[in-house]
Parts: structure tokens; C-alpha cells; sequence
């Protein structure tokens, strides 16, 4: 770190952190707090650094040393031992290499928290953060401003917490982000805004999502996709850590329809190639019956991809197929489509083709699917696909504004939210063919993570209005305060909101958010240590005007039955 | 600020901010973005700045012109004006002079927000914040560390908000503080901790508290109070703004017993004298009966406080008192007395003495209230009694460690919070006498407003057992989790939390905390804007297996009847 030397001393009843020692300080009188690591023979060795960049973990006792015994260079000679605590039996062992299930790993969290890797994971973070607000509150005047996290549930807030207040039968509500109030702010004059924001999403189990996360909320007025992607390029080369190598702007720029047609996905990892190829043209006259069915239906497509010694390491590679007689395939093709489809795909001798037939909607995804099941299955059989090192970003834009409806697909609903502005040479289209339009909305990507996302938004209170009336059919009733606003003179503006905790992960290598999270839920959203979420007495209920619903089978402070 | 210049232009369709043009920018051709404040015979005038560090109000119309009129010491002259938005009449004009009501202010806020006041208060809490985290993190290794806001009910939590989660009767709390996570951050080895954290605390409708908060929240391993106040004291040096003074510590420091001897409250307002002086020696043998029976009772005293100028001042000066008989009162005492009371307050011809008996626990806090009242009265007409540009730093220790319950005496409670340690030479008297240990808790007072607190923590489980067993008679399986870390070689530690509204309230000298939040709830904790909370149907609920149960007279989802 940046920590001036000496500064972990100041403050405390110590005169340094161990890690601090060094040569210069022979001869000096110094003293020392700190953890046990082991006793051997009435020796306690080593004595553990309490240096705040690497804390090495506690175990059996601890202590407070004027002159001690140090690794590395120099020897700490002890004039007084003082024992500050104990430590009972701990429930693993403090050593990295020493691996623990994720249960116990929660349930001890203040243990696990011990382990270098997490001890690297918290302070990187710490400095991630901290050199973000330097960028954005420093270097370019971004006021830091908090919102609120007690809100109004949102239209279609399906995912959001609802807090019961003193009032019955009204509910504050836990906001997925702070959208409405960045936008507000906007028309406030507040022309730069960010915060580190708290979010809260009701998922229930999915795996790896938290309830509780944190995004790097960001708005600008008067501003456009260019300015944001300029802003957020900057502010990730200011803020990526050293020893993760550097970040070089500018990221490429890819549309969502790129990114569909070559990577199957809108969050392409480029780290690799493998990309989908059309391959429809060497069937346009095949006799295999199901290419021509697949090819004769609207929007029918072929299409492949070419792993690298695919064939070779495919004896490993278990794939399962449904409608895809893939062991008899290459028989049934006459030689020249043969040719063709090596050509069009760049196939080398050893190397494997996947291949789909169907409609494109359908065609991309499952290839999109199977070009990452095939860098993991090869990575899992130590062929180099990924460089674990390497850091690709990608933006990825012009997406649809408008998704039909899974449910009812005559209806609209939007792609992202409905605040996002569609791309000047679309906006007429808004009144005629909205799904047609395009947004002004941009991902970021980082290895095929999704870690960003952003939109300019809808400045003009009437073009809100008829999205939210006409294309949505939403109740604009309950966003009057933002029409108003709008209203009100706001300026064209725009943000981005980065997923901190997905950002971190990556940059530390983690396989999941919990390890770059200080005191996470597991994935059924329980906090193994303090056991939340917990019961709670009629009587605690009664202030907020509600009761549990037991459901049948179970009974009040119970478990299932 | 210290934002580079240029700054305010980059990411965004101007080229300078409007309050960045020069002299030295004559002849250039610039981009401008902002509001216009009127319109007057076809021409805006003053066209308003857009500058990040002051931004005038938004009126008429938004404008984007290539070279336009500025105010100050050159003129820009336009090319090319585009409207880029269009603004409907406001409920208020935006000029500072305009007084609105509160509940405009609120149902209005992104417009209240454009006030100079307002932009000037929410710029400085960014940039306090931004160097407090400069010193802390940058300068002395204190890492940032986010805890989750989704917790356990603790023991006696009354005022926790509960939010349902998706199993039946299980509940998270949105605490009132990171406390026991900053204490289990100590014994996970994070050495030093700071949070900026957003706190949750439902108290109805106290006037000037806000249902979500935040704190400035500091712990620290192997540190002592004067640690803590030291860096405390170091951290509002560097973070405090230049046009406010300056910051000198050390700050003074004051037993609680002192405090309530002398200003007859545990947050003294030191910047005025008016200290209430024990003159029970002037009336040993006093014949006024009530005095006589005040001062026989156990714990009997009698005090008085001297208003400088007050008998002067007190024609407009309106006290009611009950059972003080005092316009003869000056007639029953001997001159003997008189004299020596006069000479005990230092009172001088034209001052004015109140005097109370009664127990001294009655007597000094009715004293406290009294002398602040006589301040704010005498200042309502005129009198210079504290200077309102003055900072007066305040430490309060040597607290009581437990306090008699209220509803029943003999039972003992935390007179902060149970992790508190004892004054070391009072430790033993926790297991015989507890009611009279001191505990190591300190308060930071700033212009007698209690703006932080902290302690040094018990790191012992055996002791931390004991005060939750056998004083507190609380239910320890509660806290498993943290006696269980504090046996697995918990460090000595203590912290602060320090209240980032109120102090940032004092610094700018606003009358409500509501002034340096963004989007602050009413004292009722509504949010007026987007008027939640709100009521959801029981739809939304039922993934919560939770109802609502209305009280007679008011129908669902209906007013009172």
C-alpha cells in the first residue's frame, strides 16, 4: 500500500507492526502486538505478523511483547511477555492449505476471515474502492452523495424486500438500485453524482447471487455513451490494482447483434476465439433431412463452431446430444459440402465442429452455451484455452429497447428499464415500430462477466410518458414524481452501474462473490454465524401491523413437521 | 475544490463549465451546457452556471449553445443555441430568498436541491467524507470494510425495523449499528476498520431523527481511549473545511461526573459559561422551610446557575416556575446569606440567579436545561452568549457502567451497549458491586451536541459472560456467535461511531439534519416526493407469509374512517 511507514503503529500500544522490522531498527527497543501462531517447546514460534497489509492468523494465544522473536532478518529478544487472551480449540486449523467446507467456513466466518487469501481479498478491496473515489471525487469533481435504501416499491418490483412500517398496511421497500434518485439528482444540478450504493434483491436461492451487494453508481448530465465509456475506461486504469497488470483503454465496441452472431451471447468472453460461423450456405441443396427442415423454416440457420483439437482431446469430452446422430454425420455429407464446411469453419486436422441446425433465436444460444462448456471441458483437461491472467474487457451496445413478453409476446416490456432512451436515428420509430428500436443502453463486460450496465436516459417528460403509457401499458401514476421532475427542466443525462462485488471476483480469481464479501448469506440467503434470517414474537410483530401466514404443515416457531 | 481545472468539461458535450471561463479564455470558441435562469425580452439573462461547484437553479428553459452571455468579466456570444429541454411552471421559484415550506421543500426536493444552500451542503458532506477516508484509509491503514445491512433481531432491539423474508416467520433486522461486526472484524485479524454505514433505527416520530442514518463507524485493535480520541481528533483535523476554521486538538476532556456537576448534562455546551455552582453552604441553617426540608432529604442540594445580565434581560425573559415563591424569595433570606450566595455564583449587579433544591439527581438536570434555555432566550433578544461561528470540542468519559432500569430499579442495564469494558481499576467491582463500575465508554460533544461515541470493548468471553449472565440476566445464547469469537483470541479493541448528519448539521449551522441528507424522510418518516411508505396488496405479501392486520376503524388499503 501507500500507508506511510510507521503508521500502523501510531494509534496503539505498540511502537511497530512486526512486518515493519527491519535492519535500521537493530539496537531499537520496540514494542510489539500480536498473535501466536504456534507454541513449540515453550517457544512461541513464529511470532505472527499484525501487520494490517498481510495478518497471519491467530491461534493459541495472545500477545503483547516488548522485544520478541521475528522471522526474516533480525531477532526480536523479549525483555516481557504479556498475555493479552486465550484462545480455546479453534474448528480448523488457520492455514491456507488447510481446506474447510463452505458451511464451516461461514458458520467461523472471523476465522476464515484469518486466511491470507481473504485477508488479500478485503484489503484489495478496500484500496479498489478507495482509489475510485479519488478518481471520480478528486480528479473529476463527482459529488458523492447517499440515497436513501427505505423506499417506495417500484412498478413491478417483484425482487424487492418490503420493510413493514408503523403505519398499517404501508411497506417501505428495499430499491434494487438507486435509479429514480440518480435521475433525480440529475434534475437537482447536482451534474456528477456517484456513490458506492447498497442493493438489495429478493432472489430466493439462486446460486451465487447475494441479497445484499454493492454497485458503483454513477450519473452525468450532459453527457452521451461516449463521454460514459471514456469516464468508466478511465476510472478502472486509475483504480486496477498493480500487481493485476494494466488496463488500456479504449475497451472494443461491439453491438448486441455482433455479439449474438459471433459469440452466441451478449456478454462475450473474448478470450478465446471458437466463434459461431453460418454455415447455412453449404447446405442450401443437402439431402440430409432434418439440415433441410431446420434451413426451410423462417429464420432457419446452420450453424457451427471449431474447437481446436477438439477431436483430439474428445475422447475426454462427454457432450450430450438430443436429434444429433453426430458419430454417423460426417458419413452422410457428400465430399464437396464436406470441403465447404472445413473451409467456412477454418478447420484443422484433430480439430472438432459443433453444429446446430434450427432457428437462429434458438441456434445462437445453445452454440453460444457450448463454446463455454468446451473451454472449460478442454481447461479441465489442461489444454490452454483461457489466459487466467488476462483481463478482456468489452462493451457491448445497441440493444433492443423492447423484449416481447415471455408470458404474452404481443405485449412490450423492456430489455433493461423503462428510463432508458432510445438511439437518436430509432426515437421516430418509439410512435410507429417500437420493437424495432434500439436503446441507448451499454454492458460492460469483463471475460464473459457481465459487470456493468448503463443507459443515457430519457430526458423529455413526453417521450417518458409514451413509453410508459403507450409502449409499456404501465400505470405511470406511480412514477408521477419523476414525469414531474422531468418536467422541470433536466438535462439530457446518462450513468452506468457497476457490480463491485463481480468486479472483485474476477480481479482476485474468486469462484464465487462470498469471497470478496466480509460477511456474506449462503445461497438460500442465511447467515450462517448469527443464524438470520431468525424468528421473531408476535409481539415484536405488533408495532407493524402484520402477522405470519403459516402455511400448512408448519407451526408458529417451528420446522417442518 | 481541488478538482483539476478542465475537470467539469471532460465526458461531456461542453467544453468548459460556465464559472471556468477567464480572461484567458477570450477569443476561443467554447462549448456551454446549463439552465436558464429567466427570460427577458427574448434574451436569457444571466445565463446560469452549470459549474459543478455552485450550481444556479434551472427556470425557464436548458440550454446547449456554442458561445453565449455570461456574467463576470467576459462575454460569451452565441453562434448556436439548441434548447435541449423544456421546463413546465415550478411550484416555487428557485431563488434563495424564496421561503418555502417544508412540506414543498420535501414533496419538491430535486428542486429544493438547487438552492446555493443545499448544493453548498451536499458538496461539503462529499468532500468531508472523501477526506476522512483520505486519512483514514490513505493515511493510517485503516481498511474499508462493507457490512451486511440484512441481520439477526439483537436482544432487546426494539427499535430494529424487521423485513420478512421468503421462509415463514423468519425475519432479518436491519441493525442499528455494525457493531457486533466491527468487533468480530477485530478478532477476524482486519487490525483496523472504518465504514461509512448506513444504520436503520425506528423511532415513530421523534422530531429531527431519520429512520436510516449514517454513521462514521471505527474500530481498532490493540488501542487504549486515549488512542481513540487521538485519532478521532486527527481525523476531524485533516477533514474539516477550510472555511470553517480550523480544528485544534487536543480536544478537552471532561469526567461525566464533571458534566453533570457542572453544566448538569452528559453533553456540556462549552462555548458559554452560566456553570451551576452548589450553594447548599449558603443554607445550613436556613429558615425557609423547603430549602431546609430540600437539603434534609437524602442526596439534598440546592444549586443555582448566574444569567450575566439576566435580571437586565428579564422583563422579556418568561420562565414558569411551580413551587418557587420567587419574586419574595430575595426578601426571606438573611443578608448574610444573600451575600454569600451572591459571592458563591460570582453574580454581578444586573445578573440574575436561578436557584433549585432537591436531589442532586433531580436538581442538576433541571439546572442544564435551564441554563441552555436562558441562553437561547437571551440570544432571541439580542444577546451575544455563544459565538455561532465557534467549534467546541468536547471528550465526556468515566461514564456509569450500568444504570438502574427504569420501570424496575433493582434490575441493571447497559448504560451503552453490553460490550462496553470496565475502567480498569473498577474491573473487580463487576463481580461484587457492579452498579458502581465506571466503563470505558467516551463521548464526543461538539457545541453540547453528542456527535460520537465509542468504547473499548470487552475482549475477555469469561467477563463478557458474566456482565450478560449474572448483571444483565440476558439471554447469552443470543450472542453465541460473538462469545465464541471472543474465545478464539479475540484482541484488545475498541472504536467510535461517529453521526455524519449531526456534525455535518453543526458544521453548516442548518437547524434539522434534514438539510444534509438528499432525500430525507418527514419527522413522521414519510418521504413525501414518491409517498412512501406505501401500501402493497396482499399479492406482494404473500411470498412473505406475512398480512396485514388492521386495526378497527381503518379498512385495507383505506384512510382512517
Amino acid at each position: 500500500g501507500t500507508v506511510p511507514p510507521g503508521a500502523h503503529g501510531r494509534f496503539t500500544l505498540r511502537t511497530h507492526s512486526c512486518g515493519e522490522l527491519r535492519t535500521a531498527h537493530l539496537g531499537e527497543e520496540v514494542t510489539l502486538c500480536g498473535w501466536v501462531q504456534y507454541v513449540r517447546q515453550d517457544l512461541f514460534q513464529p511470532f505472527m505478523s499484525v501487520s494490517p497489509v498481510m495478518v497471519t492468523p491467530a491461534c493459541s494465544c495472545l500477545t503483547h511483547v516488548s522485544s520478541a522473536i521475528l522471522t526474516g532478518e533480525i531477532e526480536v529478544h523479549a525483555n516481557n511477555v504479556e498475555v493479552l487472551n486465550i484462545c480455546q480449540k479453534l474448528p480448523f486449523e488457520i492455514k491456507d492449505f488447510v481446506k474447510k467446507s463452505e458451511g464451516l467456513r461461514m458458520q467461523y466466518r472471523y476465522l476464515d476471515l484469518r486466511s491470507s487469501q481473504m485477508q488479500y481479498n478485503l484489503r484489495l478491496r478496500s484500496r479498489l474502492v478507495m482509489k475510485m473515489r479519488e478518481y471520480l471525487c478528486n480528479l473529476h469533481g463527482f459529488v458523492d452523495v447517499e440515497t436513501p435504501t427505505l423506499f417506495k416499491r417500484t412498478p413491478g418490483g417483484a425482487k424487492e424486500f418490503v420493510v413493514p412500517s408503523g403505519e398499517p398496511g404501508r411497506f417501505y421497500s428495499l430499491p434494487q438500485s438507486p435509479q429514480q434518485f440518480k435521475q433525480l439528482l440529475m434534475v437537482a444540478g447536482i451534474d456528477r453524482y456517484f456513490q458506492l450504493a447498497r442493493c438489495y434483491r429478493d432472489e430466493g436461492s439462486k446460486p451465487d447471487r447475494q441479497p445484499e451487494f454493492t454497485q458503483v453508481d454513477i450519473e452525468m448530465s450532459f453527457t452521451d455513451q461516449a463521454g460514459i465509456r471514456d469516464l468508466v475506461e478511465g476510472l478502472l486504469q486509475y483504480s486496477w490494482p498493480e500487481e493485476k497488470g494494466f488496463v488500456s483503454p479504449p475497451f472494443p465496441v461491439m453491438t448486441y447483434e455482433e455479439a449474438m452472431r459471433d459469440y452466441g451471447v451478449d456478454k462475450p468472453d473474448t478470450r478465446f476465439e471458437m466463434k459461431l460461423v453460418d454455415i447455412s450456405g453449404a447446405f442450401h441443396n443437402t439431402q440430409i433431412q432434418f439440415l433441410r427442415e431446420a434451413l426451410h423454416q423462417p429464420g432457419g440457420s446452420i450453424q457451427a463452431i471449431c474447437v481446436p483439437q477438439g477431436a483430439v482431446s474428445s475422447t475426454h469430452m462427454h457432450f450430450s446430444f438430443s436429434h444429433l446422430p453426430s458419430d454417423n454425420f460426417g458419413r452422410l455429407l457428400p465430399d464437396v459440402s464436406r470441403q465447404q464446411l472445413l473451409q467456412m469453419v477454418g478447420a484443422e486436422p484433430g480439430d472438432l465442429i459443433l453444429l446446430t441446425a434450427g432457428t437462429e433465436g434458438r441456434v445462437r444460444p445453445l452454440l453460444g452455451r457450448l463454446r463455454l462448456q468446451c473451454a472449460d471441458l478442454l481447461e479441465g483437461h489442461s489444454v490452454k484455452v483461457r489466459d487466467p491472467s488476462a483481463f478482456h474487457f468489452l462493451w457491448v451496445v445497441d440493444f433492443p429497447l423492447f423484449l416481447p413478453k415471455e408470458d404474452s409476446p404481443e405485449q412490450l416490456e423492456s430489455a433493461h428499464h423503462p428510463f432508458t432512451a432510445p438511439v437518436p436515428e430509432d426515437a421516430h420509430l418509439l410512435y410507429s415500430q417500437p420493437h424495432k428500436v434500439r436503446g441507448q443502453h451499454y454492458d460492460l463486460v469483463l471475460n464473459g462477466s457481465e459487470i456493468g450496465g448503463g443507459s443515457i436516459r430519457i430526458h423529455s417528460a413526453s417521450e417518458q410518458r409514451h413509453v410508459l403509457d403507450t409502449v409499456l401499458q404501465e400505470d405511470p401514476s406511480l412514477l408521477s414524481h419523476l414525469l414531474e421532475a422531468l418536467d422541470s427542466g433536466a438535462p439530457p443525462h446518462g450513468g452506468i452501474a457497476l457490480g463491485l462485488d463481480r468486479l472483485l471476483a474476477i480481479i482476485v480469481g474468486a469462484s464465487s462473490i462470498r469471497d470478496v464479501i466480509a460477511f456474506p448469506k449462503s445461497f438460500r440467503g442465511h447467515d450462517l454465524m448469527s443464524h438470520a434470517p431468525d424468528f421473531v414474537s408476535e409481539e415484536d410483530l405488533r408495532p407493524y401491523h402484520i402477522k405470519v401466514t403459516w402455511p400448512e404443515g408448519l407451526t408458529p416457531g417451528g420446522e417442518d413437521q
